[in-house]
C-alpha cells in the first residue's frame, strides 16, 4: 500500500519549485554578524513563510500533486504543529478539507494556528501520533493520507530550499538541518547531493531526543529510548523509521546533538541579530554550527520554524 | 554650503542600487494573514537588514558614493540609533573612521551596536541632536558629514526599496511608510512617482510626535509644540524643517497620526504573523494601515526597523 522509498530527484525538485512558487516565500539568507574573528554563518529563514515554518513548501508541493479526485475526498495529516498548518493552509488554497491528527500537547499558538486555516483537529497522545506516522494510518479518518515526513512529494517540496541555498550561497562548505522526522534533512540533502555532493549536510538533534545519532552509531534504524519533551517540540522524534532512515542516509553526513542550553542560546542570537523569532527546532541548527563540530564556514543554518507562543519566547530567551 | 534640495530621479536611485547590492538585503515582501475578510497588506521588512533597519541603504549608498578625500577624512552623523549603525555599516566595510552624533536616550541596543561596529560615540541631549541635524554642523567634530536624512545620496539608497515593492507587488495600491526625519518616505515616494505616480504614499507618524501631519494640515513646515518622548525613539521628529518639506511634499500624498497603543498593537501583530521583531517605529506604518485611513489594500507597509531591546519588546508586546 505504501510507496516505495526512491530517491528525490533534480527533476522532482525543479517541478516542485514550480508547483509552490506561488504560495510559498523564496526566504532570504542572512549573514550572522558574530564579529570579524566569529565564524561565517548564515541563516535560511523559513520562520519567515506564510504558516512561519518550512512545511508548507512541502504541504503546497504534495497537495498541489493530487488528483482532482484524491484531493476531492479532502486530505489529512498527522503533526506537532508545523506540517498541520503547511497542509492545512495548502487545503484552503485548493479549497478542499483537511484534517489533522494534533499531537495534544502542542503549542496553543500551533493549534490555534490550524483551527483558523479550516482545520478540523484530532487531539492524541505523542505516542499514538507517532504510531500513525510509522503505520500511515489512522483509526476512522477518511480522504487523503499526506503523511509529514515520509512522503516523496512532501520532502521533494522541503528540497527547493537546497535550491536556493546554493543560488544564495554558492561558496557554502556545509548545510546544517533539524532532524525530526527526517523529511527536512531529506529534501534539503537531496538537492545539495544533486548539484553540489562535496557539501556535507548535517542534521541537529536535542540531547533529549537524538535517534538520529544513535542510529547512525549503530549503522542502522534505532528508538531513542531516553526520550523527554522539552520546548524543541519541533524537532526530536522517538525513533527513526526503516523507511526515514533509507530516506536520510543517503544525503547526510552526519549529526549533531546539542544540549536544551545550547539551543536556548542560539535562539537568544538569532532574535538579538536577526530579529526574528525562532522556536526551539528551529534553532537547534545554529546551535549545532556554534559547536565547532561542523568546522569553518560558509556554514548556512535553516531556521526551520518560529512557532512558540510569544509568552514561552520571552521566558526562554529574554533575560 | 549646504547643497539645494534636488529631486531623487530614476537614474538616481538605479544607480544606488548597484552601489549598495553587495551589502544590503533584498528584504522580503510578506503578507499579514489577517483571514480572509481582512485587508490586503503586505510587510517590507526592513528589520531584516544587517542593522536591523532601513537606513543601511542610504548610508551605504552615501558613503560608497564619497570621492576617496572624503572617505579619507572619515565619516560622522547624527542618530537616534539606526542612522548610526548604518553608517557605521558603511564605513567598517569601507575601512574608514566614523563618529556618530548620538541621542543619550537611545536604547541601549542600538548604542551598544554602533559600538560593536567600531564607532566612536558623542552623547548628546534630543534637543542638541536636532539642533545639528537642522544646522548640519556639530562643533568640534571633523571629517565628511553624512546627514540622516537630508543628504540626496542617503535617501537614494533609500529608495531602492521602493523598486523592489513595486516588483514584489506590481497590484500595490497604496505605500505607507513611517515619518521621523523625512528621509524614509521621501526615499521611497521618490521611487513610486516615478514609475507609478498614480499610487498614493502615506507617511505614519506617532500622536506624540507628528509634525508632518501638522505641516500638511498648515500648508508649511511646523514644529511639534507638544512633542513627547516614547517607546517609538525611531521616528516621530520635533519639527519638518524647510529643506525637508520640500523633498517630502511632492513625492506624498498624506500622513495619518496614530495612537501608541495602535501602536504597540500593530507590534503584537507583527510579532504573532510574521515572527520578527519591530521597534515602534517599524510598526507604525502597519498602525496606520489597520486604522482603515488609508483605504483598500493592496496595502505596502515598510517596516523599517527592529531595534529595541529585546526586554522591551517583551515588555510591551507579550502579555
Amino acid at each position: 500500500m505504501i510507496d516505495p522509498v526512491r530517491r528525490i530527484s533534480l527533476d522532482d525538485i525543479e517541478q516542485a519549485r514550480g508547483r509552490i512558487a506561488s504560495t510559498v516565500l523564496r526566504t532570504p539568507l542572512v549573514r550572522l554578524d558574530l564579529g570579524k574573528d566569529g565564524p561565517d554563518i548564515r541563516l535560511k529563514l523559513e520562520n519567515l513563510q506564510p504558516t512561519n515554518a518550512y512545511k508548507i513548501r512541502g504541504a503546497t508541493n504534495a497537495v498541489a500533486n493530487l488528483s482532482d479526485e484524491q484531493r476531492a475526498r479532502g486530505v489529512w495529516t498527522i503533526s506537532a504543529g508545523n506540517a498541520g498548518q503547511g497542509v492545512a493552509y495548502a487545503a484552503r488554497k485548493f479549497g478542499i478539507a483537511a484534517t489533522v491528527v494534533a499531537i495534544e500537547t502542542a503549542p496553543q499558538t500551533k493549534l490555534d494556528r490550524m483551527r483558523a486555516l479550516g482545520a478540523a483537529i484530532v487531539p492524541v497522545s505523542y505516542d499514538d501520533a507517532w504510531k500513525a506516522a510509522e503505520s500511515h494510518t489512522f483509526p476512522g479518518l477518511e480522504g487523503t493520507f499526506i503523511h509529514p515526513f515520509d512522503n516523496h512529494d512532501f520532502i521533494a517540496g522541503h528540497a527547493t530550499m537546497g535550491l536556493e541555498i546554493l543560488e544564495d550561497a554558492p561558496d557554502v562548505h556545509t548545510v546544517i538541518t533539524a532532524i525530526g522526522g527526517g523529511g527536512l534533512i531529506t529534501g534539503v540533502g537531496s538537492a545539495i547531493k544533486a548539484k553540489r555532493p562535496d557539501v556535507p549536510v548535517l542534521g541537529a538533534e536535542p540531547e533529549t531526543a537524538a535517534p538520529y545519532a544513535l542510529s547512525l552509531r549503530d549503522g542502522g534504524p534505532r528508538k531513542f529510548a531516553e526520550w523527554q519533551a522539552s520546548f524543541v517540540d519541533g524537532a526530536g522524534g522517538k525513533s527513526v523509521t526503516e523507511r526515514m532512515w533509507q530516506r536520510m542516509r543517503p544525503v547526510t553526513n552526519g549529526s549533531i546533538t546539542v544540549t536544551l542550553d545550547q539551543t536556548r542560546e542560539a535562539m537568544w542570537l538569532i532574535a538579538e541579530k536577526t530579529r526574528t523569532i525562532a522556536e526551539g527546532a528551529g534553532a537547534l541548527a545554529l546551535a549545532a554550527a556554534l559547536t565547532g563540530e561542523a568546522g569553518e564556514g560558509p556554514i548556512v543554518c535553516v531556521v526551520s520554524g518560529g512557532n512558540i507562543d510569544l509568552g514561552k519566547f520571552a521566558e526562554l530567551v529574554v533575560t
